[in-house]
């Protein structure tokens, strides 16, 4: 039992709470991200459980959700590959409440992995993390540019003349034959140059005249897969 | 100028900050939040602007966001009337930033407002106000329960048989001539026994066996509206 806060697990746990530069480690706090890490079949570096491994006011001071952490997992990142038939680019979405849903509509919604762009919050953070409420290790998370991703891209861009319905996407007789990628940037800024210039196609999702002048980027991109899981998915 | 935290008003905000409790006042604080309130013809209790009626730092400390405030406005609520063609219903949505998320789509998305039902964070507090930004002001919130609504009342359930596209909502060659309202309870508890006898039908919105068990409430609200809104609206 760990009875000290000099203790070097628990010093390496609050470090990644605050920032995880130059490591691949990162941690999952509380009891439904580590069993989802388990049944996903990761293996933990080191698990500390409140009251068996480490001091119950040990761990809750070590971690970002404070009193009444029951535990936490220390995990090495593993990232996915860019691919499926549908998936997602991310372009300079900054909030990690914002990466992790997405990652959670993204296992939800399509069969592909969220690849995360630049200028994104760091999917493995302890925010990110929470809300991705496991989908982070049922689908990790791709690197890439827009540039290098293979298929269909669509640029997700509110001033498009056309909605992604009016596209007219379909699988028709037969599977529409080319993955599709929507690229999705942040509310402030939309998508960068690189992304745009990336793009095949632009779309909106239709909002109101007297509406907000945008949806939540997190939003904006599960309705966008919403809207094309059932126009371009193989099977089904 | 105030130059004391002694002061009335930023003794008001510092607590409209903490609880809300038997008051009708709130507070929107940041130059966004405040230039919407103006824009949908808010008129504020008051105003107080960095450097100008207050001195940076003491509005910096009685703000929700730190340091960098520019500026905090006081309100008075104000609630619609439960109504519409599309609107929604929220059952125990306890997260404020899904609750003014959720007020934001449905601004985007449908003519009605979010009717608050019981177990829900309060939609004038300050995180949801800022996932609002700025919708609560275009369209405020109702308060009402389940029984209480008119219209066919579809209850997203994710164990129900059909998914809301299957339930086969159209408007046909004319308007579907009843208002829908999408009742969306909580992501662990789903809806309670009130909105569940309430619901005429039920409906899921489709998610991948390989995915996770459910959607963040905010994400199947807004599906939820985004699906509906093409096939009822009366006009377009």
């Amino acid at each position: 039992m760990i009875t000290s806060t000099d203790n070097q697990k628990l010093k390496e746990i609050r470090k990644l709470t605050r920032s995880r530069k130059r490591t691949d480690l990162f941690i999952a706090e509380g009891e439904d991200l580590v069993a989802s890490a388990l049944a996903h079949g990761w293996k933990a570096e080191y698990v500390l459980r409140a009251g068996v491994d480490v001091e119950e006011k040990l761990l809750a001071d070590a971690s970002t959700l404070g009193s009444g952490t029951r535990v936490i997992g220390v995990y090495r990142e593993r990232w996915s590959e860019p691919g499926g038939w549908l998936s997602v680019f991310l372009d300079g979405i900054k909030d990690p409440g914002n990466v992790g849903t997405i990652l959670r509509s993204a296992h939800a919604l399509c069969d592909g992995p969220v690849v995360i762009g630049p200028r994104c919050a760091d999917p493995f953070g302890p925010k990110a993390m929470r809300a991705s409420m496991g989908s982070i290790f049922g689908r990790p998370p791709a690197r890439a540019e827009a540039a290098e991703l293979s298929g269909l891209k669509i640029g997700l861009v509110q001033d498009a003349p056309e909605t992604l319905r009016e596209l007219g996407l379909t699988r028709g007789p037969g599977p529409l034959v080319t993955p599709v990628v929507v690229l999705v940037g942040s509310e402030r800024e939309g998508l960068g140059p690189d992304a745009l210039n990336a793009a095949d196609v632009r779309a909106r999702i239709p909002i109101r005249p007297d509406g907000p002048d945008s949806l939540n980027a997190a939003m904006a991109a599960t309705v966008a897969l919403y809207e094309l899981a059932h126009r371009i998915k193989p099977n089904g």
